[in-house]
């Protein structure tokens, strides 16, 4: 059977919010391809298109894809088994009051540069630099269970979490806030950086593909986003600021090791302070993302 | 000729200040071996030995060793050759107050446990787990510019960085303050995570392999603390918050990237924001460290 493909102009959104419309309903299993636009919405193809304001829609997400089952308490997995870039070109940006040096004089707010893609979709060229090709969905969530959130912004429900390790070979982990979970994706990159100083990476439209499972009664209770890559398992988390960030992320973190080991929260947290560590997904959105790290030979996903 | 060893029975410090008494005087281009005590001064030897308190003398870092020719202006390098543990175990300790965790009400603080080294010295033990030995030398730094500096907190001058690239293999590159530097370091681990979470690693002792080489005339002026791990660059830089470390972090690493590719800031923070990124040190002291990280294929050391 062929998959399905959902893509952008089936619909998308710039909000997650209690409820929402799906426009296409997976069983749970299916696999699925998905189809980005670029977080500008195609409006950047040259450098002298300059982007003057954060837009009021921006990061349009694919979807929402309701997920047969998917009922609140659940854990709704999101296996990515391939992203592929779509365009012949990404753009790498600043815009004026946004970025980590939005108050740097020396450095241009709005700036664009086009990013080529190589024949062979391996890297892009920065002025001439070649740049790995590296995919990353920047914007990925499900229906938060109050309150109306911009895909511009990170939370609990997922949303702009833009962090790299959000490719092919990874799958997340949300927790289900509403009937369908109605995930949505987008804002993909060609190559980001842990941080995204910017504000961007290189943004581009990208195909995606899926397979959505629905977990019943999660050993463990999930609050926000979680990770693995196979490699390791991370905690994800979102603040106004990234100490909050990364005493979340590390907390959730101590959970999960106290869970996998049998141990006391004071056991996992001296673990937790010998192996993998904290990293930085962004510092540029409303709120912040950062996440802990801890390689698969000392955690796992209990679920 | 043989190394000169350098211990911290010869002389340790538990500050750093523009004014320091060296224990020994190094030529440019000397290799040396240094050794270090715990950071604890082996006052934690079994797990009924709990830390009620940070001690007022903490983190002794052997020297200060001044080397011959640096003079403020200049440009120390620190070859880090090797990094060997000297003990048969290490500690992890919580202390109150202290911790990122410090106000989780199921996480005990004090709380010590144990790192015992297996006998080929490649792991250490945690309650069963081997953990890899992969030494990171904690407090590293020279004569400040002005005030006096406890070896428990970072700044321009290096100190507490406990960063977890500070290891062998890796060159740090120190500001000169002061006539000969000053160079002293101390606080090694067994192993520790990118962020020290609970406030240690495990804690030991260690013999350190350097070469100290005086940059004269650098051509782009250093303010704090880099490094190079022979695959990346990583500028370093301490502040309160850690969303103030990565912003001065990210600022040094565009100064890099546009006198490395002679473009200018614009282009570089473009650049900073495709290509490696953001890393967090520690969040524990009293100044928290951040780092940003780009690989060698994009930047190299200045001098």
């Amino acid at each position: 059977m062929p998959r399905e493909v959902v893509t952008h102009r089936d619909g998308h959104v710039y909000e997650f919010a209690p409820e929402m419309d799906p426009v296409y309903e997976a069983a749970d299993g299916e696999s699925l391809t998905i189809e980005t636009i670029d977080s500008l919405n195609g409006e950047i193809q040259e450098e002298g298109d300059l982007l003057d304001a954060i837009p009021e829609e921006v990061n349009a997400a694919t979807g929402p894809i309701a997920v047969g089952g998917a009922s609140p308490g659940d854990v709704l997995a999101v296996e990515i088994e391939a992203v592929r870039v779509t365009e012949e070109h990404g753009r790498v940006v600043t815009t004026p009051g946004f970025g980590l040096l939005r108050d740097d004089p020396e450095i241009d707010h709005p700036a664009t540069r086009i990013t080529e893609v190589d024949a062979e979709g391996e890297t892009v060229d920065f002025d001439g630099l070649d740049v790995p090709v590296e995919p990353v969905i920047g914007t990925i969530g499900v229906a938060t269970a109050a309150g109306t959130i911009s895909t511009l912004s990170p939370a609990e429900h997922g949303g702009n979490l833009d962090t790299t390790d959000v490719t092919a070979g990874t799958t997340l982990y949300f927790p289900v806030f509403q009937e369908g979970a109605m995930l949505a994706m987008g804002d993909s990159k060609a190559a980001m950086a842990d941080g995204e100083m910017c504000g961007t990476g290189a943004e581009i439209g990208t195909e995606i593909d899926v397979t959505l499972s629905v977990i019943e009664d999660p050993e463990v209770a999930l609050e926000r986003p979680l990770l693995d890559t196979g490699d390791a398992v991370k905690t994800l988390a979102s603040a106004e600021t990234l100490d909050d960030a990364v005493e979340q992320a590390n907390s959730d973190m101590v959970t999960l090791l106290a869970h996998h080991h049998g141990v006391t929260r004071t056991e996992a947290y001296l673990l937790s302070s010998l192996v993998g560590g904290l990293e930085i997904s962004q510092v540029v959105d409303p709120q912040v993302t950062a996440r802990n790290a801890v390689p698969s030979d000392y955690v796992s996903v209990p679920f």
